[in-house]
């Protein structure tokens, strides 16, 4: 890793418990990506990144911002990073997906919060992340309680600006996240001092637009019954699409499904014969949880597609790009995002379907229903979506967790059951 | 008891199971409130609705159906029953304040959820509630994520019509929620088949109105030094002002305070003197549940104000009285609803307002913050309120509890040593 000790310093870190997540990080990383065998060369980019994570982009967004452009952390799918670009900002993710946070947000937040939240307030408030230190605006949203009420603490210490989810999707609710993409077009315009003009709406809209592109090219090679790609790393791929520059990142992307196209006609796979393809559904997994896809890679399972936020949600659906005036781009903004379905709905039906549809488009031979404890969004929406598996005959099993390790064994003696039991079917 | 088999029967109840709860009940009861000294004797009116909780208020919410009415049950103070009576119908609270719901919840919800919810699910699927079989239509708010995803489940099982409670409070969020009402509205009216007119909504505003200018009354007796009637007593007032009738409660509650009156004229008190004036803030507490309550009154302490949806959020401000069409009428009933400071908006910096306030205007001791377990909102914004109160030189007891019985002990420790510290004081 380079050295970005001043660079760290600058930013006010705590340089002392910065370096015990440093120094773990790499370990990590190597454990659970490293020994992967036949990776594609192009991983080289991702593994790049995650080396320097504190380092490269860190310097690109100050680089950003001594040429007077402002950053803008986000914490959810639903916050139109469009409006952000076209406004010549950034926009990057900001959730934690470290244990390593989670005790700094504990010290404000009751345990009883689930960790992605505890580990971004903490990662915040414990100077322990860059990205966090360098934002000049975090945007939250109304999406669950925690946040909701996290946003408040973050609030006395970052210009925060949160946008309010409508609950439900009648016609009403669209017609209220319009507004709310609006009001937030104004707050950036005002923040920025640069207006959002349509061309660079169109722009910006086209640009994260080939995010997606690549993002859904990448997840189309998971369908192949050779899978020239491991879930793993395209996990890691899709974090990474959170904070990387997004051209590059499309670029990089797209390069790598040209490698990935070339193992698909020579039939290459980078699992066995046999390998049972799990979908996991519910909670997202930020950078560097990479805990239950490591578990289910190394007990005779290929993780195929995730219909979480750092899965399929992410991705699916494009923004209309043919708009022309403000007001129908904004309105195309909330086609597009209103299409998540997310647990933050009531009713939210929407997302069995996705499940039911995704697990025929990936031929999958299970799924695991992951919540992230204390989410309890996603763990009463479990019952429904468990039972709806079983009704449609697809083995499912349901799991919660958290970023600690205490669980790791129990876990992986649970995974390797079900997939046995998938092999055995 | 009077003899209400039959009609449970006829209720679809499961009578068994419901025997276990109607035997526990009169015990608790007994404990907790028949062994006071000195309590008022209006109070007798209270004990007879208690002891004929099943019995007497299901009686007449089914009497009124036979007629033709419809019964509507609700689970939170936003719900405006202005709107259901002023249709001819019934609003009644259902909440579940005993452990002896949990368990039913808990077979579809997530244990992490909070009893409140666990129970009043709890309630309605185990058929241990003669409230929830007698209800024609459920009314839900999306006031926090646990009943946000319940009322999916209750859907399964009865029509309910969910109202989504805007997160912040903006004019448009406000514009919002009187949308929101005008929806219901129409609801009412087409379930009931009775139209809203202006002058009902006139006669259901005062109706609820003198409900809670009945308890304000009541509450303003507490504001004494000597305290002619105890906190506990208080309570289960407030509690039974969910669910009974709304004149008949109304009066009942004026003629205990004309005894109060006379009561504060002999400078009759309940409590010795020297005993610490509580505030107990936070989380609701639905009947049976006066666990805390007892355990402050019977450790050197009188409970003289809460502020929590059993208390002070219910009836403080009234709804304007002067309005005449309906739109202006329904625009008052949001002025009046969205002065509830609860912690599911965001922020939420009138609550501190009002706590700081009412701990003058009831001349407190000092505060405990009661937050029933996994309520994720309350528990955080505890962070503020306890910090505050800090600030302000009010001791403050932070407190996390459930419908158990299993922390009783400690909590009595905890209790009995904050009280004995403020009498060190």
């Amino acid at each position: 890793m380079a050295d970005y000790r001043q660079m760290w310093k600058d930013l006010g870190m705590d340089l002392e418990l910065h370096d015990q997540l440093c120094e773990v990080l790499p370990t990590a990383f190597g454990d659970v990506y490293l020994s992967q065998e036949d990776r594609p060369e192009s991983m080289d980019y991702y593994n790049f990144v995650v080396s320097e994570i504190h380092g490269v982009r860190p310097a690109e967004l100050i680089e950003s911002q001594k040429k007077g452009g402002k950053v803008f952390g986000t914490f959810c799918v639903f916050v139109p990073d469009e409006i952000i670009f076209a406004a010549d900002a950034i926009a990057t993710g900001l959730c934690g997906g470290s244990q390593f946070w989670v005790p700094g947000g504990e010290k404000v937040l009751p345990t009883n919060t689930c960790p992605l939240i505890k580990a971004s307030v903490g990662a915040r408030l414990e100077k322990t992340c860059p990205f966090f230190r360098i934002a000049d605006m975090f945007v939250g949203e109304t999406t669950c309680d925690g946040k909701k009420k996290a946003w408040e603490i973050l609030a006395e210490d970052v210009p925060i600006h949160v946008m309010d989810m409508p609950q439900m999707k009648r016609q009403k609710d669209l017609d209220a996240w319009t507004n709310e993409i609006s009001i937030f077009k104004n707050k950036v315009e005002e923040f920025t001092g640069n207006e959002v003009t349509s061309e660079k709406l169109s722009q910006a809209i086209k640009l994260i637009n080939d995010k997606r592109r690549a993002l859904k090219r990448l997840y189309e090679f998971r369908k192949n019954e050779n899978l020239p790609i491991s879930g793993k790393d395209v996990l890691l791929i899709s974090q990474i699409a959170f904070y990387d520059d997004p051209t590059r990142f499309a670029s990089m992307t797209n390069k790598l499904c040209d490698e990935l196209d070339e193992r698909v006609k020579n039939n290459i796979s980078v699992f066995t014969a046999g390998t049972k393809r799990i979908m996991l559904t519910g909670t997202p997994m930020a950078i560097p949880n990479w805990k239950l896809h490591h578990i289910v890679e190394t007990s005779g399972g290929a993780v195929v597609v995730e219909e979480t936020c750092t899965g399929t949600r992410y991705f699916e659906n494009l923004v209309d790009e043919t708009k022309t005036i403000i007001d129908e781009q904004i309105e195309a903004l909330t086609d597009r995002y209103m299409k998540i379905n997310c647990a933050c709905f009531t009713p939210n039906t929407g997302r069995i379907d996705d499940i039911l549809r995704l697990a025929k488009e990936y031929n999958v031979d299970g799924i695991i229903d992951v919540n992230l404890k204390f989410c309890n969004l996603y763990d009463t929406e479990g019952y429904f979506v468990e039972r709806a598996l079983k009704e449609a005959g697809i083995p499912v099993l349901g799991i919660e967790t958290d970023y600690t390790d205490q669980d790791a064994e129990q876990l992986r003696t649970r995974v390797g059951a079900f997939i046995e039991m998938l092999s055995n079917k």
